[in-house]
Order: C-alpha cells, then structure tokens, then sequence
C-alpha cells in the first residue's frame, strides 16, 4: 500500500499553509477532460481545414519583449499583462496571435516572403470577464494568415472560403459573415467630413453599432468625440446599409463617394473579391454591411467578423447596455452576447512597422497580410450548452481486462501487455483482488466498449472471455469464449466493426 | 493589387520605433514550420502511448496564483516567473505540470477520487539557458500522472511501461531508465549518520552525481553543509551501486539497512515492483541506482530519469564542470549534455499540502499520485540532430492546380474548390497570370506530391492531366489525360496508393 503520510516532520518543516483561497487565477479556468474531449474535436476540424489549404504551423512564445506589442492595439493597450521585472527583459503575455507573427515575419522575412501559417494557441487579456460565454482572461485563438504578395483578394478570397468551411464543419448552426473594407469606411468619412485626425476614432465609433444603438453611437461621435451633427446623420445614413451584390451596385452609383479616391478603391477590390467568392460558393454567407468597423488599427483592407444567433446581447433589443455585477466587476452574463465567433481582415503596415526604415522613410521590408482569427473559446461554449456532460467519453480506452475469482492481477497484467503490444488501448483494476461487480462498474462509468475476462478455469484450459459492454442484449450472458491465442484476433476485428 | 504603404498618415501619427533589437526574450524560441512537422510527430507519439493506458487530458492556466507555487521547488523556488502586480491577485508562471495538477485535484477531489491524466504544455524556468541542447527559459512539458489510491506499486509499474512505451516509440536510441526510492535513500542516510534536518540538502548533494565527481559532492556534503566526513565516506560506499535484481538481493543481506524502517519498506516496494515490470517485459531497460535523487522536494515513493548516450556533458569524464560563456550568463554548450529526457516519481503528500488540514493535523484530501514527465525538447533536439532540414515537408497539400497559357484564374479556383468539397488538400498560385515553370517551382519546393494541369484546349474538351510530382520517369511527359468527370476519382486512388 502506498502510504501517504509517513513523513509527518517534512511536513512540520514547511507547514502547509492553504490561507488563500484554492482558485484558478481571475479569469481563467481549468479544462476538464471532458471540456478537453469537445475542444480535441473543434481543434481537429479547424486545423484539418486549414492543413486542407495548405497551411502550416508556427510557434511562438508566450510572452515577447514589451516593445512588440506597444502601439499596436490602441484603447485596448491597458490590457496587456506584463511579467514582473526580475532583472533582465521587460516582458509582456501576448495579446493575439497577429502581432507576433508579424514580429516573426519581420525577423525571418528572407525565408518567410510568403507563408501560409495557422496557429493555435492561448493569448491574454485583462478585460472584464464573461465566463460562461466564452469571454475570458485566458483564451484560445485558432489563426489562419497568409502572408505574400499576390494578386488582389486572391488570398483574401480562400481565407473567406475557409472561414466558411471550417464554420460549416464545427456544426455551431446557421452563421453570417460580416464583410467590409477599411477604404471604403475612410472614404465615407471623408466625404461625410470627418477631419483626417477624427476617422480613427469615429471609426471606433461606429465599431460599436453592434452593441450600442444608434443614438447611443452618435451621442458619442458629437458629446465626446466632437463631430459635427450634420456629420454625424450622414453617416448613420451610409452605416445603415447592408446587403448582397446588390449594395456594391447601388454605391457604385453614389456620385460623391466615387469621386473619393478610398472610396472607389475598397469598391474595387469588393467587386473582384464578390467575383472570388462566388467561384468558390460562399456568397450567401457574406453580408455586406457598412456598419462593420473592427476595433483594432492595423488593419487596412477588408475586415469581417462572423456571427451566430448566439452572437447579439440577449436583452440588447431592449436597449440595456453590457453591465457589470452589483458589487463586482464581473460582467452580468444576460447582459452580454457571445459576440463574434470569428474575425479578420488585411493588415499590409504591420511587418513594416517592425522592419525599421530606410532613407526615404519606407520600411526595409513589407509582407502584406490577410488573415482570421476564430474565437474558439465561444464556439466551445455554443457546442457545451448543446451537449450532455454525461455524454461525452474523454478517454479512449477500448477493452478493460476483468478477473473474476482470485484477482489474476499478473495474469491481467500479461493480457494488457498483450493488447498493448499490437496497440489496443487496454486497462484494468489497479487492485490485487478487486470485486467483480467494482470491475463492471468501472468499465461501464468508462464507458469502455469491450471487456476481456479471465478466471483461474479458462486460463487453464488456454481460454478468455470476450464481452460486448455496450449490448444489453441478454443472450451474450458472460460473454464469448475465445482461445486465448486468438483473442486479439477477435478483438481487433470487433473494433473494425465498431 | 494589395497597395500596402497608403496611408502614410497612419503611420507619421504613431512613427514605428524600432530602437530595440528585435528578437524573442532570452531563452525563448520561435518554432518554424519544419521544427513544428517534428514537434507534431513526436506529440502525437506520446499522445497515442498515453491514450492506448487510458488516459484523458486536462488543461490548466498557464499562471497559478503565487500563493499555489509557493514552498514546492526548494532551492528552484528562484526560478518562478512572476506577473506585474498590475492590481488584483499576484500571479506566477507555471513552473511545471504537477504542482496546477495537484492544485486541480485539490479543488476537484469529489469528481477526482482518481484519474489518468496527461498533459502536453509550457512551462517556466528563469533558469541559465543552453538552446541548442534543448534546456530553455520556455519550453515543452509532457505529463502522465495517475492519481488515486490503489494497491502498492501497481500504478508505478504502469508509469514506468508508459514510459519505455513512449522512449521506444520515439526512436531516440538506447535509454536507460535510473530508478531508486525516496525511502531507501532515507534510509541509507539515516544509518550513515546524517541528521534528520539535513537530510534533503544531502539528498540534494547526492543528486549532482550524474554532473560532479563524486570528490566534488562530498566537499560540498562536508564543507558546505557540515556532514561528519565518515558520514559522507558511508554515503559514498552506498550510492556508487548500481544493477538489477541482484543488488536488491545485495541490499536485502545488509543487516544495518534491513534494520532500518524507510529502508525496509522501499525495499520492499522494489520488490514488488520489479516483478510487475517482469511481467511487463521492460526490467531490462531498468537501472536501480542508489545515486539518483531528484531534486524536488514532493516526491515520497519511488523516483526514475531516463538518459540516453546524448544525456552526459561530453566533458564530464574529463573533470569539466558546466560553464558559462566568457562575458556573458549563458551555459557554454560544450560543457553540458542533454540531460535526462525524462523523469518522474510518486508524490503522495502534494495534494494534501493544498486541501488544508482538519484538526488532528491530517489533510483534509489525500490523493496519492505517480507521474512522469518527458522532456520534449530535450527528445526533440536529439531527432532535430538526425533530421535535415530540407527533408522535412511541413504542409500536407496533396495536389497542386497549374495553368497552361492564360492564367485560367478562376478555372483554377474552381477545380480546387472541387478537390476541397472531397476533403483533397489542394492549392493553386495566387496570381492571375503566373508562369508555368514558376508554378512547378512551388509545387517542388513545397513537395507536393501531384500536379492537376489544365488548359484552354483541354477544358474545352471536358479534360484535365494529372501528374506524378515526384516520379523522375520520363515516360509520363504532361501527365495522364482524364476526362474532368474522373478527375476526383483518379486522384483519390493515387492518394491511396501513396
């Protein structure tokens, strides 16, 4: 027998002191086996549809110089965590997975001109948590870019196409993916008059129409961001738009807008990115939808976000804003939508931003880059609330070798080693004479398909038992005799057939 | 075409300062695609070893509140990462896989009463790096531990066959596995005269065996920590044994030890379990050796490290301690080896140091565990040593759609549309009109194994050629001609056949 507490006097050396409370850090939480069963499963369908078009995979670590990500992510900045200074290196955990890849790029941008790369891995934010809706301190990312320089929207067109696929197969139900063009965006702006230094900002603005209502939205661009109203209703006419094919055509007419140089190019590549999607039958997923505006500063031309049912704030149709706990700074969950499943867009300045420049001002090296970030932290909690816990078989163990009599213990030991030898995924009671009905009641709770059963007779006369767990028909009684020289035989081929 | 440097304006407003040299933090590492083809390879082989014993896996934060890894690491204690106290809870980085799965054990021990875990994830060591040999700041831990209160020296003697299981698998040469018992030792330190409250620092000493010569851990024994030199001499007579069954034989005649409770029972245990590891066929790779002690302070049962040749510093039989470089912290790499590429125990206390205790002292949880960890990174500089680089295919793409002529653009998208709808990994160049041998170039260096030709002439005639990429034979010249309807079907049973 193991015996746990022999050494009481390590002990009193270094009293246990369990003064705090037993907890995950704020934010974070532990998978269980189960939750990791379902989140195997969403990872081997994203990265088979990645792996589908070619991609391959990167590393990055965890944390990268503080530099790296300063600048990058504007308002949101304040979320960054940074590592103590313990001498050395001023660190910071990563924000996304964009920023160090672009810092990889621009490190080995003479082997890396052009990649297709996914990456799956956690990044970090100090934002208010939402934990039930996939909203964490400490999540998932599932990223697929492809940096090069190509023709136009060809790239962006099969990250689309992927988008859709790898939605498609996670099974998270019906979804829209959300389409727009930073140019098209800057080109309303100006045309509606918003001075050059505001179109960030008010872009920001307009990023929140999918939580804020109009009025909300405006309240902001007039009282604190110091638009002009006139402005202002201009462009809530243009953000009210959403559609098909149909919207391109209708802007195309818009005199005004097409005279803007931003304007009628974002139109362009639209109408050549409408052309792709269609080649490769996704439009219906699109909506076109001016009100689109993406938080974050780099990116430069087309942005999309997909959304579910899932996606909106349950009680937003009523007007009430995300709010936070009576008490706390946890946000109340029926307040808060599960938000975008997935998001991206092209961001051409970013390698460049860390490349350094030469003479003339331009950076020493520019990997333009599209790409899509899907949160698959949310899609994990859709998937949860559809399936049962009780459901969900976490390991993958097919046989459980069972003695019935004396315990047999070596002798179940020599059958695991038997199964294991030809790969079969076997285990059995680490007891040396466990009872009978323990060893069905594991092998059930398991959930494991197929017992083997060994007593002192049949080992004897050269013979096992082979049981089928999950028949309730009661005609197999104790099981199948086999000898025992073929039992593999037997068993490999019932796992064939499963 | 992507127009990356428009918008000037952007970037004169938040000027890219690269004042700092560009590079990850020290001791950290990116994996380029062909370092991850392997890094896959060898996770999947330990995955599918660890799943064939029943294991499921879990996921933790990648930091703990500070309190959780606080008192576990002795002297290592120095090496914890700490997060910025940026308000709310102090935080430090994981320092390995078992301290969090105890905590989780802990916190779940109603669900837990036992439990096959294993889990593959970084951890944290501010420790002196030596990259090329695998020993970094950030790296790679892959766990299996099994939890639960069972009869004696059944679940070590499974974790030790996992173990062989996994090391064989990997295809890493000769290894042999060190193996001893915290107890055993305990009590050879015990009859040599060492004082209870210098044991571990002793133990401590012991452990540097396998770096030092024994002259050097005996000053250290006696100078540094104040040992009787007789004592130290004992020792010393004790922990050069090293064998198989007979030394245990050896040991049992020892009246001095026998006499000895620790010393008695470890024995025993070792007894025990080298008949189930007789029974598992992996006795031979085992080595008892009374000079191994790891350093860590939780382990209370027995303790194991696997080495191979790689593992010795390669100066070591010369006398050459590990140094560092002139002029700088990190190791000179000549004077280290790859150290052991795993390492394990049982560690029966650790989850009760968290459950706190109830009034006659005892913890309130007792969940006894045995575990070991593979050193990944250690395995995967050893494999990275075999393999050269440009051997390595780090994408899975099976065909590659080429255009004769005219660019076919969205000829071409459509076909490989066609391929994906079948789940065929297929990729085509991001150009409207590329050249034809630019596009056989990708297709060879990306080593994609067939090519689907299509051209003006051909497609009019409903046809497609198919090409075998990596057949020097002559004789197929363009390829095989296929009527289109085919296309999916031939390739498929190429595929097949591969």
């Amino acid at each position: 027998m193991s015996t746990p507490a022999e050494n009481p006097k390590k002990e009193s050396k270094k009293p246990a002191k369990v003064a705090f409370t037993l907890k995950t850090p704020k934010g974070t939480k532990d998978y269980t086996d189960k939750d990791m069963a379902i989140r195997e499963k969403v990872f081997n369908t994203i990265t088979k549809v990645f792996k589908k078009h070619g991609a391959v995979t990167i590393d990055t670590p965890v944390f990268e110089l503080k530099e790296v990500l300063t600048g990058k992510y504007g308002e949101d900045s304040k979320l960054i965590y940074d590592l103590a200074d313990q001498g050395g290196e001023q660190c910071s955990l990563r924000y996304d997975l964009t920023v160090p890849f672009a810092r990889f790029l621009a490190m080995n941008g003479k082997e890396y001109q052009n990649i297709k790369r996914y990456q799956i891995a956690k990044v970090y934010r100090r934002d208010q948590p939402a934990m039930t809706k996939g909203r964490m301190r400490e999540f998932y990312q599932c990223d697929f870019d492809i940096a090069g320089t190509y023709d136009s929207m060809i790239p962006d067109s099969e990250i689309l196409r992927i988008l859709c696929e790898a939605l498609t197969n996670l099974d998270i139900g019906k979804f829209t993916v959300k389409l727009n063009h930073r140019k098209i965006l800057d080109g309303i702006f100006e045309v509606c008059g918003v001075p050059e230094d505001n179109i960030r900002p008010i872009s920001s603005a307009v990023d929140k129409l999918d939580k804020l209502p109009w009025e909300e939205v405006k309240k902001e661009m007039v009282e604190e961001k110091g638009l002009a109203p006139e402005s202002a209703d201009k462009i809530g006419e243009y953000v009210k738009h959403k559609g098909g094919r149909e919207l391109l055509d209708y802007l195309k007419k818009d005199e005004v807008l097409m005279a803007n140089a931003n304007a009628a190019a974002g139109l362009k590549d639209m109408e050549t990115l409408f052309d792709y999607l269609e080649v490769f039958e996704v439009m219906d997923k699109m909506s076109f939808d001016l009100s689109l505006a993406r938080g974050l500063d780099y990116y430069t031309g087309i942005i999309y976000e997909a959304v579910t049912e899932k996606s909106a704030p349950p009680k937003l149709a009523e007007g009430v804003k995300p709010q936070t706990k009576k008490g706390s700074d946890e946000l109340d969950e029926s307040t808060v939508g599960v938000g975008s499943v997935a998001a991206g867009g092209r961001y051409d300045n970013l390698v460049g931003m860390f490349s350094g420049k030469n003479k003339k001002g331009q950076p020493n090296l520019q990997i333009p880059c599209v790409g899509v970030s899907i949160g698959v932290e949310r899609v994990f909690s859709i998937l949860m609330a559809k399936q049962k816990a009780e459901e969900i078989k976490s390991n993958e163990t097919e046989v459980f070798v069972i003695a019935v009599g004396d315990g047999l213990l070596k002798e179940r030991m020599a059958i695991a080693k038997e199964l294991w030898n030809v790969g079969i995924k076997a285990s059995y009671m680490f007891k040396n004479k466990p009872r009978l009905d323990k060893q069905f009641d594991v092998c059930e709770k398991e959930m494991i398909p197929f017992a083997v059963i060994i007593g002192k007779d049949e080992l004897e006369k050269g013979e096992v038992r082979i049981k089928d767990m999950r028949s309730k028909n009661e005609a197999q009684g104790g099981g199948v005799t086999v000898v025992r020289a073929d039992m593999i035989k037997e068993i490999q081929s019932r796992l064939a057939n499963m």
